[in-house]
């Protein structure tokens, strides 16, 4: 264990230069700093395959069977929020990552931690949506742990969820599986989870309340891989919204993505509180929405089995995978303009999730 | 999901009469108060066969294949002591798990909470402490996660760790397995984990400082199991030390346990500290310490396999199962007395994983 014994190893100081000595809360962004972190720090410590996948779960071979393993650390800061909470959340979260490799989701476990003096009833709130959103979802929490932190060392309540589920399908739904043509589906309208979020947060009154979109897409999934939809890849839209989730996807394929900006539905609401925060709805948080990657002749029978559903009645075609390099993602405004968007660099909207 | 739909099940107040209101250090413990979470809150909420095994992990089913499954979140304070530190901790506490369950553990899961200004170069050394750990215990870290969280509402870094295995055999290593006549083997002293972390925070010096046992119990399991020894249980020592997993078992299993006290070894330094704080070894944490029940005339081979492995050197045989009912644990102490022990009610090492 000494690290003489591993001469190309060195983490003590592992980030680039110039990049900030302290952590920021950009470093939670699903931004430019995370990338820092995964690049330079954790994919070279336990770099292997299923890890360099960068998607939103591994899938690891359990003797013959193939599993899809995630995780997901929640610290949504209110506890309770218009459309969910924090143990919603954490169910829904971690099921749609399974959901996004193609799995089954079967098994939840559930790790929390406390702050001294919360009082129990706000955990037997957030254990009873935890239980309904689990029955909703069709998956068991078998394992799980509770620390309790000193008071003022933790924020009232912090939950982890990791899931397994199994893998069926025989072609691997990951970002190396896209192909020049594939169409960019999107399920529904963005925005919601983090302006629902934030509207509590800032005291933004509306008419009615923005109501987080956070949901159980995995039903979704699996009726499109039921119906015979040969999906290429899936990506939720969590930290970092729609706009990260793409440039995630162009850079890992190095493949060209071109979008229409009028194609992707956005709420009046939402769209409102943006221009009010200053913020692009396509960099904002969702929690029941993602986009796939299907051959162009299925985009159609694939945005009927979506709309079937009731989180993706909004469902859209809103772009194309062009055909060669590089891994970019190109906006055609409705003016017919072209603008090349990017990671975001610091946080914009922190502890949404 | 509205509750009107389940008229049996209501947790909004969901504790005994008498019971805490607020959240108590005691509630992490591996107590009274834990237990009480356990009982009324978790288990009616996701009541299910895995859950209500009550063991270190849930062995569920996917596919024709059984797979281990467990979580642990850890906020030990301070992150680093001798003998170990929050990386190389939250890694063999999974690991070993996940080996309780009789499982070869494969696959690992790490999500961080990470508090705004903790310098990157010590999340560096907890990233490089579990690379190493992880190698040493042949387990990949293949998904992930970090969250960061506002300055003042967290401390410093907590870490989670969910594990997935393989099981091979075909009895389950549980509580219910424990038998009448069963030999329970400890695999060495106790004490030391609980004692290191303390011994920093109270400022306690000792000629040579106090190391935790921490340390990956996997392989001398594999190698039990390997040997042919029929395990029927095996737990691990962590909160609540040796005393809270004997009452564990005897309480699930409803058979008697004695256990004879000179055969508990516990280091000269771990009695002088635990002395001076006033605590009994016996229920301080172990992170590298386990209790196997095996067949009686299995004993002396197990204890051959367990003292071929440097972290079984001291392993003992330290008491039987009796032959009925009820299930307490009786203590003999070296002038021949007895007393029953319990599980703590309170709080007495609080953090130290």
């Amino acid at each position: 264990m000494s690290e003489a014994k591993e001469p190309g190893f060195a983490l003590r100081c592992p980030l680039p230069a110039g990049a900030p000595a302290q952590v920021l809360l950009g470093h939670g962004s699903g931004g430019k700093l995370m990338g820092d972190l995964i690049e330079h720090l954790f994919l070279p410590a336990f770099g292997n395959q299923p890890l360099e996948e960068r998607h939103d779960g591994a899938v690891v071979e359990c003797g013959d069977r193939r599993i899809a393993f995630s995780t997901d650390s929640y610290v949504v800061n209110p506890l309770f929020f218009p459309g969910g909470d924090i143990g919603s959340l954490a169910v829904f979260g971690t099921v749609n990552d399974l959901a996004m490799c193609g799995a089954r989701p079967l098994y939840l476990s559930c790790g929390f931690i406390l702050e001294e003096g919360l009082p129990v009833e706000t955990l037997g709130r957030v254990v009873h949506s935890m239980r309904a959103a689990a029955r909703q979802a069709g998956v068991q929490v078998v394992t799980g742990d509770t620390k309790v932190v000193d008071r003022g060392k933790a924020d009232e309540l912090f939950v982890n969820t990791a899931g397994i589920g199994l893998v069926e399908s025989a072609t691997p739904i990951a970002p190396r599986s896209v192909r020049p043509g594939d169409a960019v589906l999107l399920s529904g309208d963005v925005g919601r989870h983090g302006m629902a979020v934030m509207a509590v947060r800032e005291g933004l009154e509306f008419e009615s309340p923005i109501e987080s979109d956070s949901c159980c897409v995995a039903g979704m999934v699996r009726d499109l891989l039921d119906t015979g939809i040969h999906v290429h890849c899936l990506r939720d839209l969590t930290r970092g919204g729609l706009a990260s989730a793409l440039v995630e996807i162009a850079e890992a394929t190095r493949l060209p993505i071109e979008i229409d900006e009028s194609s992707v539905p956005v709420d009046d609401r939402v769209r409102g509180a943006c221009e009010i925060l200053g913020l692009d709805p396509q960099y904002v948080a969702n929690e029941g929405r993602f986009i796939a990657f299907v051959p162009p002749d299925q985009a159609p029978a694939a945005l009927h089995v979506m709309k079937s559903h009731r989180p993706g009645a909004r469902a859209s075609r809103i772009g194309d995978v062009g055909p060669r390099a590089p891994g970019i993602v190109t906006v055609r405004s409705p003016l017919g303009t072209r603008r090349v968007i990017d990671r975001l660099s610091g946080e914009q909207l922190p502890r949404i999730c």
